[in-house]
């Protein structure tokens, strides 16, 4: 066996080959999604043979894409928009956390059946802990935004013991369906609530590259200071204008790449039964996203 | 860009990624195929954003691995049994060739159409003269067999030119089948023909290593002759009890790797409209045929 430049064990001609186990990412659009680099990184690093694709999949083809899943036998499944809950109806069983929050990120077989779980919200507090030491037990959460990212965050930082998490929100309906998830500790709050948190969590689209709200924080300057810790579930610029924001205070942020790794290597080790290689794994998240700068 | 040690463009974190294009392999079994890892071969050589692989479909699911086809975007599919006839039902459009042996062995998108081609038999003649500077034109040919490989080899050696196409299989009505597809030149033979011919052809199985018929030459010896020229359609083992039996009298002969490098080259070049670097091919089905034995 030769070994790749990076150390991996992946002759350069023999992978993928015809023994190759097949996972996929689906959504709509997909084509950005950085889950394939990042799960193939993994899987050069450790030598298996298994690939993760990205399958464009449109709403209307959700059930399709769902047979396909079980006729081609694929390792698994990474699930975004649009079909974290509509994915629920074509699957054999979801968590109980994929039920209340009627979403679903990733399946696996568990023996001939395929089941959907959820870890959105575990993930950013996974990356709160392991990369920047940030307990969330016993803090105060301001989470701006009340949509699905939102209310998965809700939850996790609610079971990880956020002593509150209060919901910032234009759309007070969502916002209050959001602070439900959270139990006792959720609560709606208003933007200049931030100020009392110790973790701020943007959840919400704003700042992301390319869309109509590139360049704009999700929450005035004047709502943070020091002894606060920000987090940006955006990763598009990887430094986010909350974060700019932050760092002119000297407060301590970081961007959703943490996020996504841990949301791949809880899927991954679904898939494999294998400790995911974290560190190899942020390393290609952080090269894949400047090089598509 | 950093390049592998193969001196491919792919940086090693990078593929597959998101954006990605994914083409399919697909029959059952079809883990053994060396089609991927030739594919493969060629894309890395040339850089292009696409991977193939394997998708394991049972003979009742070709039409929802169709309908994926579809819905996923896939590349195109190389077709291998049990759908070479079947998958007819599932595309826009076939060949005339595909019509006339109801075979297809590769798919490809012709706008927003699927169409269904045949390039086994054309790519035994292309192996045969551009592997081994054998033209078929004005030749006798001894084709040994009746079944999907031997009937594509009988109608793409009467186009080819072939003097005669004797047709020599155990089972009378399939051979009678097979060489009318070659039209005025084919025609029914028994083994003893195949002294008369100027290059022999295996399209059967015997000889394959791991069946019942492992081992075995599809021809006597005494059948053999120099002057002629000898080729098999298996590649596993390299070289196969006919070839050794040429071998034996010092008879040029050549195995099936070449005829599939070539029906890998054609789908891959309906795929992509880029000539298929076919001594990268050819290596990369050497190299993975010796790491399997």
């Amino acid at each position: 066996m030769s070994s790749n430049e990076d150390g991996a064990l992946h002759q350069s001609w023999a992978w993928p080959t015809g023994t190759t186990r097949v996972a996929a990412v689906i959504g709509d659009p997909v084509s950005h999604s950085l889950s394939p680099v990042l799960h193939n990184a993994a899987i050069r690093r450790l030598g298996l043979d298994m690939v993760v694709v990205a399958f464009r999949t449109t709403k209307a083809g959700i059930g399709t894409a769902m047979a396909a899943a079980r006729e081609f036998g694929l390792a698994g499944l990474m699930v975004t928009m649009p079909h974290k809950q509509s994915i629920i109806d074509h699957l054999d069983a979801v968590s109980e956390r994929s039920q209340r929050l009627q979403s679903v990120n990733y399946v696996y077989w568990e023996g001939d059946k395929l089941v959907g779980d959820s870890a959105d919200g575990i993930a950013l507090i996974n990356s709160l802990r392991t990369d920047f030491d940030v307990s969330i037990r016993g803090k105060a959460v301001a989470l701006l935004g009340s949509g699905g990212a939102a209310r998965s965050i809700a939850l996790a930082a609610a079971e990880a013991g956020a002593a509150s998490v209060c919901v910032i929100s234009r759309n007070l309906q969502t916002a209050s369906a959001a602070a439900d998830l959270a139990g006792s500790v959720g609560y709606v709050g208003v933007a200049a609530d931030a100020a009392q948190a110790d973790v701020v969590i943007n959840a919400t689209p704003v700042g992301m590259a390319g869309t109509s709200v590139a360049g704009l924080s999700p929450v005035g300057v004047d709502y943070l200071h020091q002894g606060q810790f920000v987090y940006d579930i955006v990763y598009n610029p990887l430094v986010t204008p909350l974060m700019e924001l932050a760092a002119a205070k000297g407060i301590p942020a970081g961007n959703g790449v943490g996020m996504l790794v841990h949301a791949v290597a809880t899927a991954f080790e679904a898939w494999t039964g294998i400790a995911a290689p974290l560190e190899e794994m942020q390393a290609a998240a952080r090269a894949e996203t400047l090089r598509r700068l």
